[in-house]
């Protein structure tokens, strides 16, 4: 029955699998938080209008890979395939452009392509972003890049990765040099596969980054666009690679790094393996000052962003056999094996709770043997039986599951002893309710 | 232009508004986790038929509210209007049956209804829940009415709300009930409103949980469900109340407390604003031992939930001037007063950054007027200006924006004088990633 059976090509984010996906946003929204970025959230629905701009038409977003819906009003809705177009439309509907600029803002978001389903790609796909809207100082640019590249470091794949950067200048920079680029492509037409010759058509600057061996011997040849920018633009690119020479970031000029969108300008980056496991890059992007005017505002308002992908960078982690500190895990567990013991058990888990004691109670289960099989499959640390003898005699077994010892103790010091056990480390009292509550003074 | 506006009855939840988003969040994790819940995610878009099975044919959501499309494959799918069914659809195919039962999951979700647009009630909105699953011992019920009462007096509701809890039983025990039920009304019928009529042909159960006060007053006089429990239903329902005593969590029976979809069973339950300022609860909700049959599983699968509005909540909050502590404030903010200032700033502001203290630097802007008052609406704390001067003499002036002084500091102690100033309790050296890396010995 289809009905038990979620959507192909989506996937439901287990326990297991958002230990890295809650370790992965913990650290960017800390880093971003440092670094001033506040967080937003925009509606899953967008009017389809603010993705099929001009500029949309004709890449696989829109044509194939978008999952339209009309409402009952007849609105013509999507899914959002990405969050950059919705930030711009927030930033504008929401008269951001009166706030300090530029407007930092991060975002965690599901997006929705219907894609091939292939690893890591999932037709509902998480992202982090961050975007600094209202300023075109390139100085934002190298920030950004500063900031992705101290988080690959600092989740563990130092050494794992390179930046490559680009200048794709602006709309007018690259006017000459699609000239340039066509008619260096048009005299090696019979070197190129259908889907090249297609993008010669259609937009031959996705001809730089093929992933075909010849195409990119051919690509390494072709007219550099970093030749063709203007005075601002050029200069735009030399104040990036000077302030990411000051923020010691390592970079490789890539001039094959090109983005399919005609709103993107100036600087481009990528974050790619290179560790030989794949081609692929961890995350990157760049800045869109013309996106603004694309989704119909008057005005042209700057910005630069990135995005990395979830479930590419929690896979990344994964395949290199990075762990994540579980602190999900059950210190005490308690046995129960006479129902008349939850009455006893159930203030003693209260009470081991508030000492910050992560604590579990057995149920349903009559026998010793698969209770003590459940303690084991959870990782519980102590286990306390109690049964009738228990109660009567107030005085309880613990098990220390790892050193297999088994110790007496009374039930007046039972949440001591777990509780010394455990060690000061163990113990869980952070309460974001007294954190963050401001109490009138 | 269509494309620059959100959809309508959607929001855009913004970084204010996110403070209080982020707050429940985090208590509700926290105090989840404590207890032993996992997080899971679920797609946002799910079969069809997973949610118009029998039992939901006849209400609002299915009827009007639903948000249905049709993928390129002719699959007809819907986005989410709540996560109970997905969450055990997950349970099912992900053969969570083979985990230690009971499985405890937590969710932070949005859902999508097609609803009247009104204060706190978007069409798409987040719920935090919290579901057990694959256990039937009502001491799991009494445990999830007690965290949601401890997190309410937590975050500051205390004294704010009531528990209401009552036994719908199981469907055997509502056969009898639901004929008196019936009978009953059905003499009563000119004192009904239209909807009410409907509802007594469609769902009579519903009649109980009315907002009309004549309908209130007929309610209270209608046969009690209670009476009618078999004595398996009525023993779970003793039991829940003897573990709420034991918790000491005051409750409120209330026979008018029902659910309108037929796969609920015994405990449900509600925490209703107590203040006067609405008769909406916080949040609620039960048991339902019957979903699983009923989205196309062979056996019965006991499970108990609760879930809490998101928006409702922190309306509530925000209603009662209960103030969250901002932690994205900027203690540190640079002005620069010449295009060269940035060399020499972009390194201090990672310094500052290494040395806990939140730093931001002024961009863009030329004059100093313009960049105080940016520095102003940001609510920096401590402000330095960097110009020609400056630069040549290596010495800063340090502004206190609130106590309104200035003083002179050099720039080799300028972050020692901050991170003073700032004190340890104000600087930031939390680092997610050292904290939860596992390095190998």
């Amino acid at each position: 029955m289809e009905s038990t059976k979620k959507v192909r090509g989506m996937q439901d984010i287990l326990p297991d699998a958002h230990l890295y996906h809650t370790f992965l946003k913990k650290v960017f929204r800390h880093e971003l938080r440092k670094n001033g970025f506040k967080r937003i959230t925009t509606p899953v629905l967008e009017h389809k209008e603010l993705f099929t701009g001009a500029l949309w038409m004709g890449t696989d977003i829109i044509d194939k890979e978008m999952y339209n819906l009309v409402d009952r009003k007849g609105r013509e809705l999507v899914l959002k395939p990405e969050s950059t177009a919705p930030i711009m439309r927030a930033y504008i509907e929401n008269d951001m452009q009166s706030d300090p600029q530029p407007v930092f803002l991060y975002y965690v978001e599901p997006h929705f392509r219907y894609d091939r389903p292939q690893k890591w790609r999932f037709r509902q796909f998480f992202q982090i972003g961050a975007e600094i809207i209202g300023e075109s100082d390139p100085i934002l640019d190298a920030q950004l890049i500063y900031i992705g590249y101290k988080i690959l470091n600092k989740i563990g794949l130092e050494g794992e990765f390179k930046v490559k950067i680009n200048s794709i200048g602006t709309a007018k920079d690259r006017q000459k040099y699609l000239e340039e680029l066509t008619s260096f492509y048009e005299n090696k037409k019979h070197l190129l596969s259908p889907e090249a010759l297609s993008k010669l058509e259609s937009n031959p600057l996705r001809l730089l980054d093929t992933k075909i061996e010849d195409e990119i011997i051919l690509a390494n040849e072709a007219p550099k666009i970093t030749k063709f920018l203007k005075k601002e633009s050029k200069e735009h690119y030399t104040k990036v690679k000077e302030y990411l020479d000051i923020l010691w970031v390592p970079y490789e000029e890539d001039h094959k790094l090109v983005r399919g969108l005609d709103y993107y300008t100036h600087t481009v980056w990528e974050f790619v393996d290179n560790s030989g496991r794949s081609q692929d890059a961890f995350w990157g992007w760049g800045r869109y000052d013309m996106l603004s005017k694309k989704i119909g505002h008057s005005d042209e308002i700057p910005a630069v962003w990135f995005a990395m992908w979830m479930e590419r960078l929690a896979d990344a982690l994964l395949d290199r056999g990075i762990k994540i500190k579980n602190k999900d895990r059950i210190d005490l567990y308690f046995i129960q094996l006479w129902d008349e013991a939850k009455k006893i058990v159930l203030p003693l888990t209260l009470e081991a709770r508030e000492a910050g004691i992560n604590t579990l109670a057995s149920l349903g289960t009559p026998s010793l043997k698969a209770q003590m099989k459940k303690a084991n499959r959870l990782s519980a640390r102590y286990v306390v039986m109690v049964g009738v003898m228990e109660a009567t005699s107030g005085i309880y077994q613990v098990r220390d599951m790892i050193a297999g010892t088994q110790e007496e103790v009374k039930k007046e010091h039972l949440i001591e002893y777990v509780r010394s056990k455990v060690g000061q480390n163990g113990l869980d009292f952070y309460c974001p309710a007294k954190d963050f509550l401001l109490k009138d003074e």
